[in-house]
């Protein structure tokens, strides 16, 4: 059986991991046949955004990524600190405020950003050993500064992204390209797939259909390796 | 346009609405081109559950039913706080422990029970106005406490519910139907829809069906009484 790793930093869109992006993604594993296995690292959330009103909340609240993203996982989660190896034959990570927020120092640094270490060290390993790599929405952008000095070029995706995220993945170093919603990118070379940020009021069935050309494709780059 | 009241009730299986269900049963809504309009009620929840861990925190921290709902909702959610009459057409709520844990004085009162009367209200209200009104895993012992003394006899199921679940459906009078994973069952004279509660590590294409076939009756309901 197949088996994806899912970077998660949160549960909600404003603050953490975009929950129906999130849970399309799973859907989409399952259908496919592949195991499920979500990550995260032990650490507060950058902030606590109340989803209502849309501002950040000043109650001084904290919540934790990886028990909040345990909420959105409905359960078993793997802590990604001190995990030397996790055994999985593609990686994802869903978009949302969350990832950029929460797996790197975008708020404090800005341009300057630099990924969470675990988080990198994941990303950078999966893709050195040939395995396949998709991220989402605003996950592109992590991709991108994750793999900075270890890809020469990367076809991918920055439609949708803000002004600074398409700096950002330029920085990097990366050309984009243009894709339409509900579809995916494809770096043949390199098995990285990426996909727009969608407008926060796009359909349920466009993100639907994007998670499941997201994982076919992703499944469809093992196969080619295979051959 | 079809619209749908979805009453939420936080967003978490384990003290709030399931994401899953929730997301499944936006899904559905979506694919069917019925509008929803989710709805909660501005409270405190009954306690925040560390999903990690699967126990109480103990933290003290307080989170909000309307905020959190508003979270799982991605943006627009009605406070039916001092809202008279909210125009939909069909009125679903998906499951969860929130659901009785938020909506009810079931933590306190045990079976000897009160569903909060702002939902109470807005449910009886559906169902004399002649509505259909369609309720998921915990939702169902909601639904049978709200209409215990509006309803004669009742078409529902009480499968996967506890045992405690299905004592407080008995007591409200109403006798009840097996129904497999992935169906529902359709009570045509009183145009209620219920489905049975899941088991926690059921495949999501179970949970997605299983809203689609939610939608699917509610509709047919809603086009029957119409011939």
């Amino acid at each position: 059986m197949c088996r994806a790793g899912v970077i998660l930093s949160g549960c909600g869109g404003k603050d953490g991991t975009d929950i129906a992006e999130a849970v399309m993604l799973f859907l989409a594993l399952d259908r496919a046949g592949v195991e499920t296995i979500c990550m995260s690292i032990d650490k507060d959330q950058f902030e606590v955004v109340n989803h209502l009103e849309g501002s950040t909340q000043t109650s001084g609240q904290k919540r934790n990524m990886l028990i909040e993203s345990a909420r959105l996982a409905c359960g078993g989660i793997v802590n990604l600190d001190g995990v030397e190896n996790v055994d999985f034959d593609i990686l994802v990570i869903p978009g949302g405020k969350g990832v950029l927020k929460n797996l790197s120092t975008f708020m404090s640094e800005e341009l300057e950003f630099r990924v969470n270490s675990v988080v990198q060290r994941i990303i950078v390993n999966t893709h050195l050993s040939g395995k396949p790599v998709g991220a989402m929405c605003g996950a592109v952008v992590l991709l991108a500064k994750s793999l900075e000095n270890f890809v020469e070029s990367l076809k991918i995706t920055a439609t949708g992204q803000s002004e600074e995220g398409r700096i950002a993945i330029e920085r990097a170093g990366f050309s984009h390209h243009d894709c339409q919603e509900g579809e995916v990118l494809i770096d043949d070379e390199n098995l990285i797939v990426t996909s727009p940020a969608l407008s926060p009021d796009v359909d349920l069935e466009v993100v639907r259909s994007t998670a499941e050309s997201m994982v076919k494709a992703l499944l469809t780059l093992i196969t080619d390796k295979a051959l």
